[in-house]
């Protein structure tokens, strides 16, 4: 059996305290798992007296980073503060004294990548991170390992579960967005300030972590094209239900592969375009979080409350799904356990070597803005209740050669001369003539407020 | 960069031809992936006019096991021909030649997991087999190396594509089980003869790998517990729809850990069981593949067609899901090539190493009959249109102490005293006692013929 291999933990709360739990319950289990004894020699965190209940014995216990990295018998840094600035100096400061890391820092990786990654080849180091998107779903080793015969063309994910769980209690109990924030707030899967999660920045880090691994691109969080659930109004989530669809929030990233468009022709049996497409015909991706129509029988339309779930389509597998809780004590502390358990075992620094991440090895993709991409909307109008205002909107998208699927006006009840909504459902589209047509729709005397539109699934 | 890893090909079918595809049109990816050049040597097959109009080289291509499998500058044997003679020999002949093998080959690991994983570690390398479950789904990374944390509790999965399929048509369009088995013999998702995929064989097969990595035990195939869908009357699908229920063929491990309850009381909120559960809980698991209804809501109902999915529940992440085609040309291949990317990368080893798949070391499990198992049930019988016959059936249930979630009796229409279908949902009741029950039940006087029952999914 090989040497016991050495854990300090940097941040001990929620999901350290679960990993702690765990190194500390599950001794035989991962001896087992990993052929040799996994040991937690140091916690450390910013106030011991939190900690005084814990099971943690206290001579592990102390707020000194710098004893914690450069004790001997550590050789792994698991770093759980969070944050982009004492969390970066820990891990370069872990790599530069020779150990492994992992995090579940998704921003830190986002913001940081690449400086974290040359740091850890310059150490012959891994950073390991599969608890950085998704708590539990294993997404990361799905897109490196598992699906690794493949170019990904097309990801698309639920990577925000507090979004997730307001729009389900939305659609599902007809609550405002108000009301539901509230409850999710009450139930601790909404923070008390929850811009980060429902404007769509969480997802957008996430998504630049997959898409670096996926498309080996270095997209900025700041970069990524941005719409949240917070200013999503519930008669749009009546008027999908009403068309048969449900609005998800969803980080998608989408690629020239199938000619930037959203399906392939025909529907779901697009699998073999690795038989049939030129490797050269991938060569850009365009990335973006928004709410998106899905058809109630899609997948990722099924996903309800607080839980992840992440669409990969790799060209020669077709689409594979991996769904499972995206926070929380358990699911994050599974997920950074695995990560320890790779390195005892010896994967890790393999993977680690093989997939140059956050690297200048280019692989040959470009961001492209979402412009690029082809796909179906959803458009949401108010309008005055008189002749022609139909005929103007739909000969404005003809100039710009959309087509329609389908229309939605209920007969106006005593309107009294206030807008009426109007919804359109186009047929396949390049986004930027799509948003050329608003633009000119916008300007129509007969528009009451600025139109709102979504992307469909399908 | 390393050395260039040399392929042998053994069977050249779907599957085979599918990965030769990739081994040859997508070098600089794989290289890139592995870090490493990957080189398809040798093809094997029983008859090379097959192959003629394929973009093999000819200079591959020939019927000679034992020259691909001694040729030097081969490093990893594909095993691909099936069944579990001449492929245990190509298996143990490549172990011994120091070869490492990549199979897909379900049936020949149920069967003989044992002898050639000994062999394995004898000769000091490894056997890969991400491709022997369902198909393009990574659930054997998953198991091994995602979860490694957990100790797994339970698993549900649809393994079976071609009995999702004809389940699916049943339900969705009405149709009965041979016109439904007519449709996907003619689309392709059933074989001539079906049997195996639809009696539950198939499923028990795939299971039986699955209990092997989650719970270190070794279940002959023809040890599991099985009920096919060849038997299934629409009716029942009609009467569980009724109920708000869908009925899926799931392959199902069970464990002590909850009380060997299918849910912890409260649903879905079962998770950190982990923290709160002794390990010694955990001592046994029940196979079984059988019908089981699942409400509609529940991830698995929602799984459509040939597509598989695995829930996998850990005592620590909590359930996880895992979904994609289960079968095809690209999903096995793009999961075979994964292997050879870990052999290639050097992970693969590690994980053999590390898991003691198929050994002699006990890790604790003792396989239980499904008797243990604490499930609801739903129970039909054929009952005569008389007075009495539902306080028969209902006092017999109460003697074992399963109570009764609900009833359905439809108004029987003109019976003309032929007998009536009568539905029952029970609670949570041991399996045991319930067929106990079943057995008094279906010597009354009043049932028509003996009794169908399912497992509820919760």
């Amino acid at each position: 059996m090989l040497d016991t291999l050495g854990i300090a933990l940097i941040g001990c709360g929620t999901v350290g305290g679960g990993v702690a739990d765990i190194l500390l319950r599950h001794k035989d289990r991962l001896a087992s798992r990993s052929g040799r004894p996994i040991a937690l020699r140091r916690v450390v965190v910013r106030d011991t007296s939190k900690l005084r209940d814990s099971a943690i014995p206290k001579e592990l216990i102390s707020t000194d980073h710098a004893a914690a990295i450069h004790d001997p018998t550590v050789h792994v840094v698991v770093e759980l503060i969070g944050g982009t600035t004492t969390a970066k100096k820990v891990v370069l400061d872990a790599l530069a004294a020779g150990k492994h890391v992992v995090t579940a820092n998704k921003a830190l990786l986002a913001d940081a990548g690449h400086e974290l990654f040359e740091a850890a080849r310059k150490a012959e180091r891994c950073v390991c991170f599969e608890a950085a998107v998704a708590g539990g779903v294993p997404i990361i080793r799905a897109l490196g390992e598992s699906l690794a015969a493949n170019q990904v063309t097309a990801i698309q994910g639920i990577l925000n579960g507090t979004s997730n769980f307001i729009l389900t209690a939305m659609a599902e109990r007809g609550m405002s967005y108000a009301v539901a924030l509230a409850e999710a707030q009450k139930l601790g899967y909404a923070e008390a300030d929850p811009t980060l999660d429902v404007d769509g920045s969480d997802a957008a880090h996430k998504l630049a972590v997959l898409a670096q691994i996926a498309f080996g691109v270095a997209a900025r969080p700041h970069e990524i094209q941005r719409q949240g659930i917070d200013t999503l109004d519930a008669m749009d989530i009546r008027f999908a239900d009403e068309l048969g669809y449900t609005i998800k929030l969803l980080a998608e990233a989408w690629t020239s592969g199938e000619g930037g468009r959203r399906k392939a022709e025909g529907g779901k049996d697009e699998t073999d375009s690795a038989f049939r497409l030129p490797p050269s015909a991938l060569n850009w991706v365009a990335l973006h979080v928004a709410p998106v129509l899905l058809r109630h029988t899609d997948l990722l339309a099924q996903v309800r409350g607080a839980y992840n779930a992440i669409l990969v389509h790799g060209d020669i597998v077709g689409e594979t799904l991996y769904q499972g809780p995206g926070a929380g004590r358990g699911p994050t502390a599974s997920s950074v356990v695995a990560d320890i358990i790779d390195i005892a075992v010896g994967r890790a620094q393999r993977t680690f070597a093989a997939a140059q991440l956050w690297s200048t090895a280019n692989k040959g993709f470009a961001i492209e803005p979402a412009e690029r991409v082809r796909s179906r909307f959803y458009l949401r109008l108010l309008v005055a209740d008189k002749p022609g205002v139909l005929a103007d909107v739909t000969r404005i998208l003809a100039d710009e050669e959309i087509s329609i699927s389908s229309v939605v006006q209920h007969e106006a009840a005593e309107s009294g001369g206030s807008p009426v909504p109007l919804v359109i459902v186009t047929h396949y589209a390049e986004t930027g003539r799509f948003k050329t047509a608003l633009k000119k729709i916008n300007a129509l005397a007969t528009v009451a407020a600025p139109a709102v539109f979504f992307s469909m699934g399908d």
